[in-house]
């Protein structure tokens, strides 16, 4: 996950002006139904979409992938996007946001995905509009896939409502991405904890320090949404919401808190599994210098002692050179002395328990 | 205490389903009674407790257990449960929520319990309608036991008041338990504690991380129910909740903010608790290195010394060839030194208070 | 100072049942008193207090001790007391409280006292009634022994005022039996610096924890006093409380916040002490280390050099068998390179600053 | 970047006076547009500029540079500016801060610039005054240099619009320039974070420090610009900035925001890597105390053997003083005992995982 | 500097009681100025000063030092100064507050004062009444020389406003001293850094920690008059602030935030400077013992051959004993084992990159 991830342009520039970098790799779904029939077209061009906007169905168009300045300039005219918020949608790894207006609710938000290199962070961009939805998803994986195909079920809530119901399930859909995200970080702290406790692993220390630096990342991410959701909720919120998907919005707020707070959760859990190594370091240290100084101890003395008795002191130099050399009891005395030390070493670490 | 515990659907998924794993092992109890009648049925069937829904005494359904999809979609329909709610009740491992509608107000709490095996978290759902409560707690344990020999006593406050006094009573129970949980989290904190300042242990590193984690997912868990009893305070609450009890779940709210502050006190104790581990731990290192100091301080230099007369320079080269081991005060002479340097160790010792 | 002090029921009890482990040692005193005369009586009987009530006078009960639950029944019935606050009364260790009704405020202290033990925390609950004020407090220790004297004095203002300003100065002489304490432990955060700084001493580290310890127990417990007291404040209060002694009361409210800021940097101090103690045990291994490695780095390498001319080769085996040993300068040549080599470590040490 | 830059007066001295130790190495520009015709002036002097006052025109006047005592106080006179801003403007190292008048909307903003030397922080003076617009920037870079350039198309919204849009485009692209310098911050940390794990790097330490101290400074410095902006956005503001111009503003409080949020992840990064280091530095000790303890356990207890060996008793002294030296097996079996030992060693070694 | 300076009475005394201890060591001065004339009197007396009251100009009376109680009484019935606001400025260390009544604004302020000796923080109280200001100020040094100079220029506007520009004035001048105060701490902090990074220092731990100590009391003293300032700027203030000094005093609350932030800034760098020392001091720790290592790990095991041949196994005793001595080679052996040792020990720490 990389620490800095926004698009910007030359400080200075035009607000408006769209980032001509992207590549423009996408597929356009759309989606026109009411609650009898539903007309679902995929790899659809950007005419074919706009074709249903003047009916009284309710549209979706669901843009997957890295739109190109020409798609983005059409489709901003036809459904009537202002160029603010054009700019925003393509220009990727933005804030999460909302902008309410008389007739359009938009708002960008960020999906977690966890794939098998790591979690991944896409921007969603959701436009509603009277009887239309338009969403913008970045990268290959299609979050929707649920929402489609709940969508051809004749008798579902989804196809009875209005937009807003629609809209309502992408930004559940979107938030509730971050469940499997963080049931899988939440495997990974037991994981490294359980590593930390029992074993050694050279790369644990990198490990835990990628932990806490993916979900301080995550976090910043996912913290915005909070008041973005909130922003829905509110009273005074343009009619483009009704008091029913109200309802339902209230439960997605409440996934959004509880995500936010487990997040918090695990960032402190990291912090603590950081001082958990260290502290395991020092005690490793500790019980290796304690290995060191009982050997160290027991056999520096007497090697002191042997060291003395292999001096050349010449015995015919006089009667005070190293006459223990030539007593019939000096090896034995020289035994008892060295065994004397070490048992007197051995009771002192007995004593302060490093044995 | 597992750190990820929600139980949720794949993203997408229309809300209100059911979580189907559940086993449905589970007891339901019904009280009907008024000022002066009681009629009490223990491992009820849905039908005998739907049963005593339309009449003008109050009714209490308490289903202990694990309940199956079959029984929560009957009890919903028989009691005018939404399916949102249902869900939630359904899918264990969910933060302490409220909602509150015209004529039904719901909460979700969380029930902390000391067991032999350490604390466990279970999952109350309380619905509060005119004339009747439901309950619902997972587990095997029923923490209402008290409040329903409460109910046997024909004077009790309980039978004389309405359904919200029950609710209240039941609130009031499941934050209650916290206290005991709390007085024995103390006791482990002051037993760490003491074992850290006395003697050395090898798995107290172990012990205090998981009192820190445990305290860090209690606290998640409770804190939430702070706001969600404030609410039940609020003024503009629907009627169900009368002023005069009110001023029982006043006192219920401070008993909640007593026990946030105390696990807000605990977790920056076993964090001070973590501070002077590492404390000890540099402090023994300390005292195991000035140990090693000191013996090799001693004896290395007069090891060396004892070293060069142990070389074998012939006398026969010439006078420059450690004349030492011939004169007769040269063994006498190197005890000396030695002896010097010895003491000049201890005095150095002494100077730096190492001794 | 424990860290759980809640008396607490078993979770599920009726709310306002007394607990009955109280002993019942109490002392009751009662003043009578207007601006004119002053009745005064010590160890009253609960009857002797409750004949003050029907007058115009100003009455003040005092209850010192433990108060036993026959004690509390008939005070709480006498002067009207509703069951819930009279548990509050029995319970010791509570967080402080105010419970406000039209008649009647209600509020629970907590006093820190300096005793020679340490510090203690008694529960202070007072009760505010039109010309009435009852004051129950723990211990044996009465902290209104001051005021008691004050209200001798004719001419003072205690006597010419209402029953409220008496009220006021007894919640301001809890608040003011802070300053002592925090004095204190001004005195012991001092001391335990100086101790750090120009000494070694062994439980230095337990006198920072528990210098910690307490500080954090003590802001749990006063933090709430500061909400409180603003509470006592606001205009929309009932009028129990008169304007003229509200200006007295903001002084109190200051004193309160001067203590919650003095604990703060306290604890903040204490934290600092820790890392400071840290850091200073970190410094003096650093000491014994490079003492270590100076000693070993001068004489391993000699002792090396010594111990090869201590080998036995014999001279007789050819003339590569250490021909050095028959030199006649090869002992003063030995000597040359050992000093040499301690030279060249020496100088060594100098560049990095060792010595 | 200096941790104090303010300049001050003396305490006590009346507000309003201009510090004279300015130089005065200033350029002038000023323009003076409508939608229709542009007029350009560099290095204008301050009549010249204030001679475009009285039109109906946008006049822009731009202040580069250090500007002196009389310039200003010319133009204070000229445009009618209060002098307590005046002396804000000619005071370097202000914070951000805003004054709103019927008239006169007065702003001081932090420009920060990646330059190779490292980060600089600019003060950006603005006012906005109906039509007309000044602009002080210290240093020598012209941030503004996009904008200008923007003004030569005739048919681009800056030249169509009020001195408010160009206001909002200043404020803009002070607030954008924020980005470069991140983006370059995130590179750095990246940078040290691999050095970290990688290699070993003696300035690191001093890396992370000067990285978490600019980080600090910066996070002051722009702190204040989100309130800043906030009040920008208030309904309640004089009429000079007009709604239309508010959508644009919203836009860039997104941004504060974005890069407020990025100074803080990057804040605790700092921290994160800290501790990170002083881990790695922990991991490496014990290694190499490791190798140290296997190197001196292995051999000084075989050392100590040989020692006994090299020991000169007489062999006339008796039949105790070293029989071993004299048995045709002594040799081997004492390599057999050092054999043993450092095997012994070995598995102790094996067994704790030290190698 | 002080943990605890607060002169607080016994607990329970009245309020209003003015400490007696002080000396009373004063003077007194007074200023008596309208647009048109001035009169100044210093070392005047309390009954001079007094004489001042009843005319139309505004009158300044400064209490420079410790004054007793007999001064502070006359002073305040004949300015009709409440009792309690006397007890504030009779007692030092008080926490800066505020009082507004009708006609009279109170104010207790805490300067900052760069001596010779550190930091000394002074209590200031002031009293604004219409026409009238009071300043008292501790201690020797007259921090309001510059207003008292400025006093004398007649075309001064200090001379031609009201008491309130005064009083803002001497507001401002007591906040801004705490500029040279931070500036001196932005070079302590520097130069601790320095020296930090550059040398060893062995009192630089108590220098780390004593500026974190007087941060932490300043930060604690200055923290209150932020909202203090704030209570003055605000609108429902009493008449005696004009809407025209507001504007002076909204300058001088921002002083107090930068202040305020640079406080917090420090208080942040000081925490990193202590944790850069401890991770300084584990990099030497590191670095001593990677070079004891060496010397150990190149110098035991060929000590340890040594001594081997230093062993006086007999040749007599058979052909296993130590058939070495006698091979012509075998000293020559010897060395080239001894040489591979170390110079495998050298490949080994090349590898581990710890030469």
């Amino acid at each position: 996950m990389k620490l800095f991830r926004k698009q910007y342009n030359q400080p200075g520039t035009r607000p408006g002006v769209i980032n001509e970098n992207n590549k423009g790799e996408l597929t356009l779904s759309v989606f026109d139904y009411n609650a009898n029939q539903l007309v679902e077209r995929h790899d659809a061009t950007a005419e074919q979409c706009t074709a249903h906007i003047h009916n009284d169905n309710i549209t979706w168009v669901h843009v997957q992938g890295d739109p190109d300045k020409v798609t983005l300039t059409q489709l901003a005219s036809d459904f009537g996007i202002p160029e603010l918020l054009i700019e925003d949608v393509a220009s990727m790894g933005q804030r999460p946001k909302i902008e309410m207006q008389e007739e359009q609710i938009f708002t960008i938000l960020t999906l977690p995905l966890q794939t098998k290199e790591g979690v991944s962070l896409q921007q969603i961009s959701l436009f509603l509009m009277p009887n239309t939805v338009i969403s913008f998803c970045g990268g290959k994986f299609n979050p929707f896939a649920e929402v489609n195909s709940r969508l051809s079920a004749p008798a579902g809530r989804l196809r009875k409502r209005q937009a807003d119901y629609l809209f309502y399930s992408l930004v559940d859909t979107v938030i509730d991405w971050g469940f499997p995200v963080l049931e899988n970080y939440a495997d990974r702290i037991d994981a490294t904890e359980d590593l930390l406790l029992d074993n050694h692993d050279k790369n644990i220390l990198q490990k835990i320090h990628s932990l806490r630096r993916e979900i301080l990342i995550l976090k910043r991410q996912i913290w915005p949404q909070r008041e973005l959701i909130n922003t829905l909720l509110r009273d005074d919120i343009s009619d483009l919401i009704s008091p029913d998907t109200k309802v339902f919005l209230r439960d997605c707020y409440d996934h959004c808190i509880s995500i936010l707070e487990l997040i918090e959760t695990y960032h402190e859990m990291t912090n603590g599994l950081m001082e958990l190594y260290m502290s395991i370091v020092s005690l490793k240290l500790n019980e290796v210098m304690r290995v060191l100084t009982i050997i160290a101890t027991l056999f520096i003395p007497p090697t002191f002692v042997v060291g003395i008795y292999g001096m050349n002191f010449s015995q015919s130099a006089g009667p005070l050179s190293m006459p223990e050399l030539y007593s019939p009891y000096g090896y034995v005395g020289v035994w008892l002395i060295m065994l004397g030390m070490i048992g007197g070493m051995l009771l002192f670490f007995k004593k302060h328990k490093w044995i």
